[in-house]
């Protein structure tokens, strides 16, 4: 049995919620770990970001996000606003606000990121993909994009990859 | 270990979301896999389906849907209404929509499906269930769904199981 | 390769859908399973109940719950609203009940929980999370949850926990 772990950053630049493809990367790790038959989970420690696995769309919006990307957060625009100041969900709370500006060193409006929680507990953290013969069933189309929905600062982000198999 | 990959195929023949009910055949692939202990993962490759454990709500509509996975429908028809034209959501766009057709010999009307896509990334492409003694740990009442949300076209449609355990 | 599954219960006693906090006790399954390198599936075999992973939100509302979870409370309120009659979802049906009274010795009300099947298949009934050198990748803030939606009557439930790996 193979257990091959490997983590990389992608890093979110935009005041916008990002989409990074890290399909290429993800193929690479199976390829590199030897693993010919078994999973790969591709998984977020960040609980304002997800693991998605869709179909590219071609189209890009004037910022260079992909149609069905973008449709996707006009659909979260509807059930899930962007927060944008205290008070419009519960969190961020007083006692929040104390521990992220006095422990954590924060800026108070890094914590208006109540939106990204939950937008991506709603999509999950991760995904987890059969390996046959060497290669993730993705199928024709798949693509793997590790989602920030965060868009509240700049910032780097990790990327975990476990394969597991023989 | 064992690894023990099977992709079976199921039909959707309705011009509506469907639900396929493949409990059966996943019990069947642990059983001749020999694995006692580990986890089974069941996938959909396919960007517009995804898999859902739910229980039997025994009553159907009128065209034999499960009360349960209708009041599932209903819901998405209010976050994620059927697409119907060209416009209603981004996608498909003018590259994609030329791909399709122009490369893939797709009819143009086959890309509506936005709605699809879109249900499914939120429900996710898998559901990975724990194996204990042999069996799948699904309760009582639980049962695997591979859900067809893509009703622009009739089609066959690849369901993976992976089973990796000892 | 170890293949350890341990369920341990948790005890929902509100009338209002519950979190509880699993994490201690899935960190201590995984010390004392020996895996070093692997996966962790926390798994609910309920089909009104999912898991969360989810960051420490400090604050919580009257009744005790943590302003980031009442938040997603909320959300949920708007788009899969809670079950207080029949008629309000397709599901319960007359079948259903017949079969929950009848068959299972249930009271008919019990089966008014059409919001939680809703919620929890829209969540997912699972986390995969990376081990990597004896630890769950978590993250400084990720917690895990067992949410149980069902909020029409107190009872038990079982939180189930795969290890895999070497």
């Amino acid at each position: 049995m193979t257990v091959c772990h490997k983590a990389f950053k992608v890093s979110s630049d935009k005041h916008k919620p990002m989409f990074h493809d890290v399909t290429d990367q993800v193929k690479e790790i199976i390829a590199n770990s030897g693993v010919r038959n078994g999973t790969v989970t591709v998984y977020s420690q960040h609980t304002t970001c997800s693991i998605m696995i869709q179909e590219e769309s071609h189209d890009t919006t004037y910022d260079g996000t992909k149609f069905l990307l973008q449709d996707l957060l006009d659909m979260f625009h509807n059930i899930i606003p962007q927060c944008s100041r205290e008070g419009q969900y519960l969190h961020p709370g007083p006692e929040h606000i104390k521990h992220a500006v006095g422990n954590l060193g924060e800026e108070a409006v890094w914590s208006l990121n109540t939106d990204a929680h939950l937008r991506s507990c709603l999509m999950g953290r991760s995904e987890t993909i059969p390996i046959v013969d060497g290669k993730a069933e993705l199928g024709e189309f798949g693509q793997i994009y590790f989602i920030d929905f965060d868009s509240v600062r700049k910032r780097d982000r990790v990327v975990h990859v476990q394969v597991m198999g023989e």
